[in-house]
């Protein structure tokens, strides 16, 4: 029979495609890939209404177990294994599609959009990125080469954010305890940190063995695009300099000062509390900036066109410098 | 009103989303870009059966007419503009788009699958493609450089095949006749040929003026791709060396002599009409090896993983040394 891997696009329930719809009702199973899904469809009774099947969720963590379940399935009628966005473009499901073909069922793809595809929606041509890099919360900048070689060829990089779903925190696993944290999703301004902070570190590290090296980011003079939930109706597009876009979430020196007097009078709380508050506080003001996730954020090129600048300029935050970086360090024209 | 910009998705009419299909039923008018549907959709009859709507056809050369008619229906009610593939991956619109704002309409896009989605199914990492570049019918080059930016960072390139439709002959033209020659996509084999020929010339011209330079492909030792019509039924992947995907269109050395013979025979036919047999010829063999069009190729970079080039070996044509060459010039381990 036949397994089907099945895309299903970037926001919510419609925007599966005919021909994925089709296969679901054909199949006898249905598997949700739930890494992924988690954000999008905060419930799946909306697809199990619409697609006429209980919905089997397939974790990540479980998928080498659920893979021997899906294929022997696969023996008994069709199925089908969703994902959120395209089902191959974020994990190609190597294994799962080989082990399948191996058992002698039949493989079909239903591909659909991605955030590799709405990226066109910020007027960047999809031909002119390079390679896309993720940023993780963890302390890892083995991205960073990625975006300076696109760089030097001046091709755009989509930056995709971290999604931590189903962590366990280590008091709970010391313990034993199966319960998982709230899912964690990097926003535009943590983002916006660790790309200028590695870019930093780079140019230090690079400066102490030979000559001072200018940073690969800049945050008055590096272009970049805030794409939020695409292909969505709250969809939220933000475009400016790496510093506008930071800036957009970040407390007013007031907010500043009396947050710190709260927590200086607050002598009971510990260090590690009034990070959590200064950190929840952050989270909060990047939700009012820039809304829910997911986030990503692209990074422009030295080739940008005339075209793609206007275009993107449309975005542009307030007072932000986009048309002037755009022609004095981009070479734009007007 | 809204202007809806809508991707049909990759090969029928069972591709579109439902949110697309809703879009354009709530539409008082239709149009469908017909530059890259004309291969999908032979025509269009199925589209208006789904739809319920009759279809507008908007042809690329008159587009900044249909614009303003698309803008002046957008005042009475919804209007859609379909895509085949996503609508902005390989034109942004942007005119369009920005003038249908500037009047005042709310513009929505409905994202889909697009050929740059459907790279994943060779089992090469969407995350490791560079730019894309596409290789026109004319005697132009410009897009090698983009080949090799990437490779030299051991990214993958998706390379496009032109497609020449609605096009009229010189003496059509001389004429005043308002009459299209039949559309044309340039296939595997001649795409090969571009590439390689390019890249001979390239280093060649190198050579000149410096030291002898390798070439930036090889027919023996680079790996590539062949995507034809993906994300239809008779969706095809072919994986080997540049020569030997070359070769599966190649004629025997009995077909050769034959048809030399048989051109030589033919005392009455000029040397144009001989090589438009030729052409015919190459053409033909095409089809029979790779299948109708849309024909895409992608290259292969340096920093492939082991399981990338064991997936794509799945689609290794009969007697390819892709195994050996991942192994040896591409450093994989098996």
């Amino acid at each position: 029979m036949v397994l089907y891997i099945i895309g299903l696009g970037l926001a919510d329930e419609k925007d599966i495609t005919l021909r994925g719809l089709e296969a679901i009702r054909s199949s006898s199973r249905v598997y949700l890939e739930a890494y992924t899904s988690i954000l999008m469809l905060s419930n799946t009774s909306a697809l199990e209404k619409l697609w006429g099947k209980p919905v089997i969720m397939a974790h990540r963590e479980t998928v080498e177990l659920e893979a021997d379940d899906i294929i022997r399935d696969c023996k008994d009628g069709n199925v089908s294994f969703c994902v959120v966005g395209d089902p191959l473009s974020a994990t190609t499901h190597t294994d799962l599609i080989l082990r399948a073909k191996a058992s002698g069922a039949t493989v079909r793809v239903v591909h659909n959009a991605s955030i590799m595809t709405a990226i066109a929606s910020s007027g960047l041509q999809p031909y002119n990125f390079g390679q896309t890099v993720s940023v993780p919360f963890a302390q890892v900048d083995s991205w960073l080469p990625r975006i300076a070689e696109n760089l030097q060829h001046g091709m755009h990089t989509l930056v995709l954010g971290d999604i931590k779903v189903r962590e366990q925190s280590e008091e709970d696993m010391a313990r034993g305890i199966q319960r998982y944290q709230p899912p964690r999703y990097m926003l535009i301004p943590q983002l916006i940190e660790k790309l200028l902070s590695a870019s930093e570190a780079h140019s230090q590290g690079l400066a102490k063995s030979s000559l001072p090296v200018a940073p690969i980011l800049s945050a008055q003079n590096t272009l970049a695009v805030a794409l939020c939930r695409m292909g969505a109706e709250s969809e939220g597009i933000y475009a400016g300099t790496l510093a506008e876009l930071h800036a957009l979430a970040a407390a007013t020196p007031e907010e500043a000062r009396a947050e710190e007097e709260a927590d200086d009078a607050d002598e009971l709380a510990s260090e590690a509390e009034l990070d959590k508050r200064r950190a929840q506080r952050a989270e909060e003001r990047a939700h009012t900036a820039f809304g829910a996730p997911l986030h990503s954020l692209v990074i422009v090129g030295s080739r940008i066109h005339d075209m793609e600048a206007r275009y993107a300029g449309q975005y542009k935050v307030t007072g932000s410098r986009w048309d002037d970086v755009a022609r004095e360090v981009y070479g734009c024209r007007d």
